[in-house]
């Protein structure tokens, strides 16, 4: 069997696993949002009839994952794997979740590059032959995520203008080895090659400053992954990072002109999830993030593109603040994280 | 390529990745325990000239995986991709190891069963051909575990004969294609097999029973790869879970004779390593538990039992409590959840 591994970080898969399913379920505000109506549950509470938020989030992740499978043609007796994670202390959405499932369950933590990390695992599971089904996720709560890293929302803190909103969301897809029924059935949406993130600190400490923290992050997985694969940002129709928002989108885009690419073609191919999921006017400040932010824009709105053929190449590139409750009051800087997968439509 | 999913929940991996490097390090308690000469590194001092336990937890994972990594006769460069895990909010411990690393990383969350989890997905992207080295890992920290799930260590307070002592331990291994230098030299130990765990719950609510909350899962995981591989028991000269503790180990005994296996098979091939790692006589109640217990006692003695040939078929199955810091509070019980990966000697 071939060494898939190219370059530094990137491997091509040489079966090019087939996206078959997705599914998504976004809270009030977001589908009040720009890409309100690609999604196919908006909640009217966010507390989607459970006791507490972070049942809520469950609840929208098992949500998301029923619509993937049911929309992939399958059962979740024919899912292999499942593979998710969220924001919260241990992984509690993503775990509760699986319990209900009765389904092999692999825990993955990645902050907000968790829709890609899964979808890139995922993605190698079923390429390299041990399994037909995977379900990739992840998911995120307003509520529960400023509870966990920021303040309770009960406080009603005020908010920089650069912090941004962590989305109220939840995504999943269905990654096969064959062209099942589902998606497949318009157009074949197939993961072709992917890269594998480094850690990176640009010493960030301020909490409130996700974009500037992840944006080094994200530069240096897309230059590695574009010199691996030899291409340039051009050769696809869309790069979408995973929640940088506003200022760290500007900073993607300064930091990548810096390394000599082509401010045009930057400019008219790369977009970022968080400054997609919200429109300023929501009071949003710095923009959308959240683990759920990048899941939900890309099985609500990015892969409905792809269907429709609006979007043929696309790197999905889901970013990651990798700091804990715990490491700030301790004085750490946020290291930030990117992982990326390129989907073509066949 | 052939397809590598066996029975339900298992792989067989088709280039059997070989175990070339391992590494740890341990707390002075864990290098007072029966396995006390076996350790790489035993600590004098659990802060490890760090300033908090998480900073001393982390460099304890950096230290394990320098010493993985310089055994298997590599370095840190010819690492594809870093797998790890830990106990702590947000991984805390291996995200800022992994800061200092500048390699591919990936963050999983599996609880105590992260180390079978990183082991697993580390054999899988081996054998599946998108990498030849890989870092697994986990660890955690007596005193950052007790602050984290139950009571900040200086409160005091008293524990219950049922609770367990989260192990002060590091692990990792290298997983590689090629018989690279290293642990190979003397006996090539590669891994042969790997089942997928499911969520179990069965229904516990306390956190000091964490035995009880695991056993559930660990049968059934180890009953799901007994039929998925058509084996008893007695195929492996050891079983081992990951940390059930002296309470969870007989559970687990008494579940899998309920289940029809010989109880005097699994009494002479099943063992802990919650068991393992301390004596009754070091008070630590219910026994050894945490991230570190079953990396620490896999890659300090399991695997040189391996090189000694005294073990030549060993499943590891590491068990991990999805109990979050929230969860209980919120009345949920907690999930269990066990993978298992079989090595074997050749």
């Amino acid at each position: 069997m071939g060494y898939k591994k190219i370059g530094r970080q990137s491997v091509k898969f040489s079966q090019k696993p087939f996206i078959t399913g997705r599914g998504n379920i976004v809270g009030e505000k977001e589908g009040q949002g720009p890409l309100g109506k690609c999604f196919d549950t908006v909640l009217e509470d966010d507390m989607y009839g459970e006791k507490s938020w972070e049942k809520a989030e469950s609840k929208m992740l098992k949500g998301a994952m029923t619509k993937a499978v049911s929309r992939a043609g399958i059962t979740f007796r024919d899912v292999d794997v499942m593979l998710s994670g969220d924001l919260l202390n241990q992984l509690m959405s993503s775990s509760f979740t699986a319990r209900d499932m009765h389904i092999p369950f692999l825990g993955l933590y990645g902050a907000c590059s968790t829709m890609t990390e899964s979808l890139l695992i995922g993605c190698m599971l079923v390429d390299g032959g041990f399994a037909k089904h995977v379900l990739a996720g992840a998911s995120s709560h307003f509520c529960t995520a400023e509870r966990q890293f920021r303040m309770p929302v009960e406080h009603g803190n005020q908010r920089p203008p650069s912090a941004q909103w962590t989305a109220t969301a939840a995504g999943a897809v269905v990654v096969s080895s064959e062209d099942a029924a589902g998606l497949c059935r318009q157009v074949k949406i197939r993961a072709e090659s992917a890269t594998v993130g480094k850690v990176i600190d640009a010493g960030i400490k301020d909490a409130n400053q996700m974009g500037a923290a992840m944006a080094p992050a994200a530069v240096d997985t897309l230059l590695n992954h574009l010199e691996d694969t030899k291409r340039g940002i051009d050769y696809y129709d869309l790069v979408a990072t995973g929640d940088l928002g506003y200022i760290g989108k500007d900073i993607m885009m300064d930091l990548l002109s810096d390394a000599g690419l082509d401010k045009n073609k930057v400019f008219s191919h790369y977009d970022d999830c968080g400054t997609m999921i919200f429109t300023k006017e929501q009071d949003v400040h710095g923009g959308g993030s959240g683990c759920g932010c990048s899941a939900a824009v890309f099985t609500g709105h990015l892969l409905r593109q792809m269907e429709k053929k609006k979007i043929k190449r696309l790197l999905l590139m889901s970013t990651g603040a990798l700091l804990s409750t715990i490491s700030p009051l301790q004085g750490e800087s946020i290291p930030g994280i990117a992982h990326a997968v390129s989907l073509e439509v066949e």
